[in-house]
């Protein structure tokens, strides 16, 4: 089984073409519900009183709701703005709700989870949720530039704890005071993680392990609508495919990085979670032999 | 044949660790002595009576050398620095020197050139001597920002002369004005060039022709020590493979990317021209293997 722990959110994304508000969003929404084309993943989350009906119905028809909670107060909101690249974004507010002052319980059937992705959250919360589980084969976290600001040591302690870490570039370099990101790859394997994948948005991903480096380009797109979710997408796509091979050989985990590529060129291409809540499996399927072919050489 | 038109230069060269002054550079110099690894490329260049005996030696040991005149004056010398993440470059200073005045002659042995590389230059030089060949099989072109900002005009008429356009990421979206290398590449295909090869630094390559894209990373390094000539390097190795293969098949065109990469990672594993100069042939099919292990999944 596969869980995932994570920010469901209400989020407002402002693009140059169009400003959506109060859309479903959140990590662990994006990963999960990109993880559920290959296996149906747990997910340990909480809403707020006024989380939309439709969006809560989007979530159960994609992912095993038991470690869903819902607390008094308002969800997760989330407000942030893309340049016209929309290879940046600007955060203009966090508004925590719910999610503050969450304890996340592992229900007892999630507890035997083999695969385990501990999507952005607070680094603290996440150590404490990782110890819960008995007979991990395969956990991964996240993190982003505001907790490698403010608990860096808790970060790095998070990270000694998974066997895999996925992390955007900049982000990557933030943490480990270092610009060339085969060196921060290695640190962050000395804090004891087995495998580091960095995402670099429309240059693909790095996947390293012993002294190994497997670079895979991003799934070439002419129109890209909103990057919102894409990494997340990535890295639910990428554990999701382990986890319904119940494997974690090498060979695995780099067909995995593959179709994290695939789930998160479905995310861009559509506003909020829409690119992966229409897709159907043979899609996917069908976009990783184009992606095959398009890189042969 | 192969026929390589462009710069030959005296290069001052900042980075955060070291500066080197006066030392063998130049778009044509490091596409030349990278492409001489597969067939013995012909240099149609100017220099000027300062430029110092070893370096012509170098020059000599690689290149066929009766289209380099010798003018009175100064060599072109260019002086750049890198900031301490070694991928932006400031000019500091150019000097045209000799360059200003050259009227390039081409040898008539050289007339009969199947495969032309343009490298970065005056976009209306280099048409009148694309306009000198005879039975040209593949011609590729490079510009830079210092041309699309002067002559945007002669650029695009250039480029409507060779079949192939090599160009860094940030130059075609500047030549372009679109922010998605897709449609930029595509704008460049309109002007009439078959294949578009765009250079993304640390993150490889998009060569582009009809409909398809072909990604390719960039061979993973940790140790960079200075980045010039790689762009060039990599435009040489390609054009130099197809060359040694007398062929412009697209299976033949995807490989030559790879070697492109393979070429631009030696290039900037050392200072200058040292990277290839001391370079072995078998070294080089050796990195090629290792990027095609280490691509596959």
């Amino acid at each position: 089984m596969l869980t995932i722990f994570g920010s469901v959110a209400l989020d407002t994304i402002r693009t140059p073409t169009k400003v959506l508000r109060g859309v479903l969003g959140g990590a662990a929404t994006f990963a999960s519900i990109s993880a559920s084309f290959f296996v149906k993943p747990g997910l340990i989350a909480v809403i707020g009183q006024d989380f939309p009906k439709k969006y809560y119905n989007i979530l159960n028809k994609f992912l095993d709701l038991s470690g869903l909670a819902r607390a008094n107060g308002k969800t997760f909101r989330y407000d942030g703005s893309y340049d016209e690249t929309l290879s940046h974004r600007t955060t203009n507010k966090t508004e925590l709700n719910v999610l503050g002052s969450f304890n996340p319980v592992v229900p007892d059937e999630y507890k035997k989870s083999e695969f385990v992705y501990l999507a952005n959250n607070d680094p603290v919360q996440n150590t404490k949720v990782i110890k819960e589980f008995d007979g991990i084969k395969f956990s991964m976290c996240d993190t982003i530039d505001f907790w490698i600001s403010t608990k860096r040591d808790d970060v790095i302690k998070m990270m000694g704890l998974v066997n895999s870490v996925v992390i955007n570039d900049e982000e990557a370099k933030l943490l480990t005071k270092t610009q060339n990101l085969i060196k921060s790859a290695k640190k962050i394997m000395e804090w004891g993680a087995e495998y580091v994948i960095i995402k670099k948005g429309e240059h693909g991903s790095l996947l390293f392990y012993e002294d190994i480096v497997f670079p895979s380009p991003a799934f070439s797109l002419e129109n890209i609508v909103d990057p919102t979710g894409a990494g997340d997408s990535f890295a639910g796509g990428m554990i999701g495919y382990m986890a319904s091979k119940k494997s974690t050989k090498i060979s695995t985990l780099r067909e995995a990085v593959v179709y994290g590529n695939v789930m998160g060129s479905f995310a861009v291409e559509e506003y909020g979670v829409r690119g992966l809540s229409k897709l159907k499996k043979s899609q996917i399927q069908k976009r990783f032999n184009q992606y095959k072919k398009m890189v042969h050489f």
